[in-house]
């Protein structure tokens, strides 16, 4: 696919920040909270569609939907991920693409990707006014999947759009920091994680853990940090349905949807994000001490 | 200093988790959030010592104290951090010391290092019943630290002690998660983080932006939290005492003591931190892609 962009390399700039760049300032984004349901297919891209037209009618930019939105998530095994899965070829990418070319969308969400040699990725895409640019494939991958999928293999992608510079990944990605230090150093300003939370690791009612990991991914790089969940019971499976966006600070600035469908609207200030001032001494990423993490990268 | 040891060299164990280790299950820790002044050094002082016997009378075997709790933190400038800094050999290290034998303690507590050539460190150290383990000199400088110190120019340190395999860095340094991925990648059950936070960075009353950052590194490492902060008005400095402790799950584990001085008790069971299981199929270090991380270490 020409038309899908490899990871835009933008060395961090640690002394004087991310460099200027043409574009808004503040963009209206949008998250669509959905009922998925693996064996619904046809609701299930119902309410995609359906969430598309309202994103527009909102005057929503950017529209973000959960892991796997297109297909659900509870397979039962590698044959139906595999059943269930499409190339970028495929009609689900068409659909994305048309969605977003319709509304006037960037737009970025979950799918099946079907890879080589009978593998399959569980990939999340971004589509601007009908152009793909970019897909990732989950490079952690959580529990049954790794049933099911393979593992991407490269770093989550960085794309400039004219809603700003965006960091693409999934759900568990999130709780590996240096992957999102890793994208907020090439400049995102906004990174979009499609994920599907499972209840069992939550804490407790009103409470998502995933949420602290969420917010100090935000304060620790000063980048927009946006969660695209799901709700709804999905083969026995629950899930929480915790949508979120944390400004460059880590607060949350949208209201919880927990435990059904639900819609955030949040105006996202890209200033605030290319920003990497902490005092008048200290900078977000100049302040890092890179020659003291080598470790990291131990096997 | 012939017993400072050097950084434990433990590489990472991803499949298997953190090898076994003979030792305690549970640690009595306490917390001393002090009242620090600078223009106080007798009182100063006779907090800390106050503390260590509090902590042998309630049986406390683990005792942090916050960042530079010998001596005070807003200096004038350069000069008079100087003039308060001691090397290893000096009193300060020896009454810690001394303290720790007296009482049966492991202490951790920071204070202004002497180094060469007129340099002046914010460091922490770690004293075992009387023996220097550790001393670790803050890489992360926040602020107008940066008019007074050097900053240190090692990886924090990670000592097996009789109460455990303890993490030590100060304050700022928690900001940046690949520099605590790194000491627990070397088997840091507890990270000690003796600190000074100032109020201005508090989003609102009764909140802490640090403490979301802490949790987060506890959950995505799986280790034990422990941040010594300290409290009081210094030189015109307002101070949030936010001292805490955060299980390996993110969770806050004591109360919080706000705005003044505070002694915080909790009995941790290391075993929760050495094992790094997520789900069945999911492990916190074995998940993780350092092929994928390597962006990190451009400066």
């Amino acid at each position: 696919m020409t038309t899908v962009e490899t990871p835009v390399e933008t060395p961090g700039t640690p002394a004087g920040g991310v460099s200027p760049r043409r574009g808004p300032q503040t963009v209206r984004l949008g998250i669509g909270q959905l009922r998925i349901d693996v064996d619904d297919p046809a609701g299930t891209w119902h309410a995609v569609e359906q969430t598309a037209a309202r994103a527009a009618a909102e005057g929503v930019e950017l529209l973000v939907l959960p892991e796997l939105a297109a297909c659900g998530y509870v397979f039962a095994d590698h044959a139906e991920a595999l059943a269930r899965s499409e190339d970028l070829d495929g009609p689900t990418v068409a659909a994305y693409r048309e969605l977003s070319r319709r509304h006037g969308l960037v737009l970025a969400a979950g799918f099946a990707e079907r890879g080589e040699a009978g593998r399959v990725h569980n990939s999340a895409l971004l589509v601007e006014d009908g152009e793909l640019r970019a897909v990732y494939r989950k490079a952690h991958l959580w529990d049954a999947e790794k049933l099911y999928f393979t593992p991407g293999s490269a770093p989550a992608p960085v794309v400039d759009t004219r809603v700003g510079r965006l960091g693409l990944m999934i759900c568990y990605d999130l709780e590996f920091p240096e992957f999102v230090r890793d994208v907020a150093l090439r400049g995102a300003e906004v990174l979009l994680a499609p994920s599907n939370w499972p209840t069992e690791h939550s804490p407790g009612p009103g409470l998502v853990a995933e949420t602290i990991k969420s917010q100090a991914n935000a304060a620790c790089n000063r980048i927009w940090m946006v969660v695209a969940d799901r709700t709804g019971v999905e083969r026995g499976q629950h899930w929480v349905g915790g949508s979120m966006v944390c400004d460059p600070l880590g607060a949350i600035v949208t209201e919880p949807v927990l435990g059904r469908e639900g819609w955030l609207v949040a105006d996202l200030d890209l200033a605030r994000a290319r920003d990497k001032t902490v005092t008048s001494r200290n900078h977000a990423f100049g302040d890092r001490r890179p020659e003291l993490y080598g470790g990291i990268l131990s096997p």
